[in-house]
Order: structure tokens, then sequence, then C-alpha cells
């Protein structure tokens, strides 16, 4: 253990506090729990709610919705599911490429055995050719887990495809959790599940939110890079206004981040290397307050300061 | 991931609650921030911190502590340390071992080479036996790591030996330190510390405290072996008014507490085996509601019903 700058480097084990690219916290659990039983949600919130998330189910998990969505195109194993990223990183989450692997391969090139477009709306940033995809003629599936409030500014992210995926927890102080907003016919949801009633509550209760936590985000992302050009790193993504960021993601400037990565998690920091690039994503989540992101700028000062 | 009473069974990694024997949680580092920035205490506070701590010096942690007050007598290899503690088990925690094995060797036996009695007032149940250790007429030091608020009637314990033993987070909301209380002579403490104001005026603060700390923790511990006894287990300890329990230990009931123990702290929960006893600790601090409790009891409830 160190004492640096009145925080402690290397602490106990069990001593390790917790910043999640969710802004999820072990206090939520109670404080959700009195949100279910209490609900109470104006006319106006539902409205905007069914405009949000239309006809839809709730699921455990946004893999699960993921693994639902593939599920309708009745796929074969040697078809193929074309993966389109905003970035066209050579990396792709395992959450979908797993998912996608319980039914056929996955490319990231057109082929003649493609059957079905995903697009990754990554970290927040939109896949900004939506009518060449169109142009294929074949299934899309949109997946905006961690681009929940983002959109291009005719506010079309979301329709283009049969299915749209979301991630609760991303964006909601909430543990679990994936919706699957369903645009197509012949798509019939299952309504029995025992924890569609509590989800449905909690994103309910957090939707009315929305402007605050777009803000929060917007304002904690512009914090943390303003921290991190002190340290020497650039911003990575350049966010429109109708963009919201899921993460703070910034450019390298020579350090090791996949060690770094080890020394922030061993703090308590949920973060990693935006593999395939030289980059490195943090929390920027609305929950997030001065305190904190300091908290976070200070362990990466150290990390710098100790491996020069 | 499972839904079972309305609480996540199985969470992903990077959602996982934290319930320390601690405690500390991570909004705490914000307030002790604050804290510690505001400091005032009142007159009265002092006084009694004064009293309780005497003269004594602050470390990163008990275990510093424990080294420094070890460092005190010239041990030499061949020397031996006598562990005693209250419940006699073989086990003895490794944050004690391991100190000692630093300078000699330890024992759980008197023999010709024992050279310091080491105490320790396990769990929050004192060791009652001080008066035959006094006859050994050797040197002792008494470890309250996990007793800084239990006694005997005569409120003796912390007054045995040339030092005592302390830790902070073990009872205050605080991420780290220990407190070596001194009560020989010729003791030389060490005064410039980067994190002895820190650490001294949370202290003072959470000292105001202590009354809340000591009748919620006996609270606790009554509610969560009620919750207990309902599963067919039964309490490890009884204790007497004057003890203050740092851990709710359960005697077993034919339950695979090894596995258990995975389980819990899948969870986010800090727990463990009473190794050399048929018995198992969790969390029961001030920080504790009905709501954490309940969470607590219901996953291992869920538990049970798996592994019949």
């Amino acid at each position: 253990m160190i004492f640096y700058k009145e925080q402690i480097i290397y602490p106990e084990s069990f001593r390790q506090p917790s910043f999640f690219i969710s802004p999820f916290s072990t206090a939520d659990l109670e404080k959700n729990a009195m949100i279910v039983k209490d609900c109470s949600c104006n006319e106006n919130t539902i409205k905007k709610y069914n405009s949000f998330f239309g006809k839809h189910e709730y699921f455990l998990s946004g893999k699960e919705a993921i693994n639902k969505a593939l599920s309708h195109y009745l796929l074969q194993k040697e078809d193929e599911v074309l993966i389109l990223t905003t970035t066209a990183n050579s990396y792709v989450s395992s959450c979908v490429t797993k998912e996608i692997e319980k039914f056929c391969t996955w490319s990231r090139q057109k082929t003649d055995k493609t059957k079905v477009v995903f697009i990754i709306h990554e970290f927040g940033k939109i896949y900004n050719d939506m009518e060449t995809v169109k142009k294929f003629n074949l299934p899309i599936i949109e997946d905006c887990a961690m681009s929940m409030f983002s959109n291009d500014e005719n506010n079309l992210i979301g329709t283009h495809g049969d299915f749209t995926i979301y991630s609760i927890p991303k964006f909601f102080p909430v543990q679990f959790g994936g919706i699957l907003k369903i645009n197509c016919e012949n798509y019939s949801i299952t309504h029995t599940k025992i924890y569609k009633d509590y989800l449905q509550k909690l994103v309910l209760h957090y939707f009315q939110d929305t402007e605050h936590i777009i803000n929060q985000r917007k304002n904690n992302n512009c914090y943390m890079i303003a921290g991190l050009t002190k340290l020497g790193f650039t911003s990575y993504f350049e966010y429109s206004e109708f963009e919201t960021p899921s993460v703070c993601m910034f450019e390298n400037n020579g350090c090791d981040i996949v060690k770094l990565k080890v020394f922030l998690q061993q703090h308590g920091i949920e973060c990693s290397v935006f593999y395939g690039k030289d980059a490195f994503f943090l929390p920027v989540h609305q929950a997030l307050g001065v305190f904190e992101m300091d908290y976070i700028l200070n362990l990466i000062e150290f990390f710098i300061h100790e491996n020069k």
C-alpha cells in the first residue's frame, strides 16, 4: 500500500472500491427495490418510453436479447452474419461473436454466405453508413447496447433493422437486463418472464432522467478528457451533439496500456484496452462526480510516474 | 444469471455488489475526503480518544503495526512467539504468522524458546485467561484488530501487553490503517508519516459514533443469526455485554461451506470458512441494513436449495 495524494494505491483486495462502466453500485440494490415497490410514472414518461422502445421484450442481458434476435432467422451452420462497427476495428466484443457462433459463423466482409447484417454502434458513436447497408437487402440487427442515447440528426438509429438491442446497466443504475426492440412482424413476445415487471418499472423510472444522464455523461467525458490531456493523451472519439458516450475512450501516447489495465482493475476500475487500436477506455457514467474522476485520473498519473 | 426473490444470482463480474467485513464502501472515499477537510471534534471526544488509544502510532495496516511491535524485541531466528487465541483453533490468520516469520518462528505451546506471547482476541471475543499468561513473565502483545470494541468486565483488555494492535477498517468506514497502542517505555514514535493526519482525523471523527457502532453490530449479529437459524445453522459465539462482534460467525449444519464461500464471494460478499472448525463467517458491520442482510441470507437460502 502507498498513500499518494490522499488516496491508497494497491489497497487490500477486500477494500477495493468499485468504478464500473455501468452506473450501478451496491447501494442501488436497495434503492431499486424501493423504486419497484413504489413505482409511479406520469403519462408523459410512459408515452416517451413507448415511443422510444416501441414493441419490445425484456431479457436478463443484452447477450440474451442478441441470441433471441438471431434465432429469428433460422440460420444454418454455413451461413454468415456480417458484423459492421463504427470504428471498423478488427476487435469485436465476444458478447456478440459468441452469440453468433451458437448459430453460424461471422465475418467482417460481405460474401455470398451473408444472411444477416449485425451493426454495432460502438461506445456511443453511431455507425454512419446505414444507407449502404440497406442496399444489401439483407435483414439488419442494430446493437445499441453501448449507444442507447445516441442517434443521427434524423433520429433513425434503432429503426433500420428488424431488431435493436439495448443494455439496461450500461445507462441505468441497474444490475442486469437487456431490451430487444422489435421492428418486424411475425415475432411473438414471451410475456411470462418473472423479471419483466421488475425491469420495466426500473426502466420507466430511470427513463425520466434521460436528459440528466445525457448531459452528465457529456460533461464527464469533457472533464476526463481534459484531465487525460494534461497527462499526454488525446480523445479518441469526437461525439456529435446527438451522441452520448458510454465510456471515456482516449488515444494512447506511448504508455503500457496493457499494464495500465491490470493496475486500474486492481483498484476496482472497470476499463480496458480497445484491442486492435492504441486506445483505452474508462467509465464516464452519470453517477461519477468530480471526486471520483479525479481519483481515477490520480491513479493514472501515479501509474505514469511509476513507469517512466 | 438467475432472478431469484427479486435479486440476481451469478451477476456479471463488473456488476458485482460489495459487502465487506469492513464497513468501508466506495462512497466513503469522498465522504472521508470531506471529513478530513472539515475535521472538527469536541474536547470530550479528544479526551475519550486519548484515554482509549493512549500513546499510539499510526500505520498503513494492522500488519505493519504487528511488524513494528515485534521489531521491538530483537528476536533471533531460533526464538519463538507463542500465539494464543480466543478459540484455540489450530488456524491462525496469516496476517499474524507471516509477520512473525519475518523475525523468527511461532508456536501454539509455550516452550523454552518462547520470547513473546502474542494474544489474538478473535472476532470480537476476548481471550479470557490473561492471568495465566501474565504468570509466564514474558512480553505480551495483544492483537485487537478484530476486537477494538470488546473488553472484559474490568476493562483490562488492551492494557496487559507492551503493545495493542487495532485495525481501523475493521470498525470504521476507512480503506486502510492500523494503530499500535504503546504501553511500554523506550519506544519512540515516528511522527513524520504522511498519512498520520489523514487517519487521525478520520479516527477522531468516527470515534464519536462508537456507541452506535457497537449497538448496530450487536443488533445486526442478532438479526443475521435469527435468519441463519431458520436455515438450520446456529450461532458460534456467545458474546458478553462487553463484546462487539466483528463478523457473524455461525456453526455449520452439514452444508458444503467451502463451496458456499466461493458462491458468496462471487456475489461480492467477503466471507470465509473458519478453517479448523466447522464454522463460517459473514459481514456484520454497522453499515449493513435489513435489506443488505436479507440479500445475504437470500443468497445462502438459494445456495442451500440448489445444493440439496
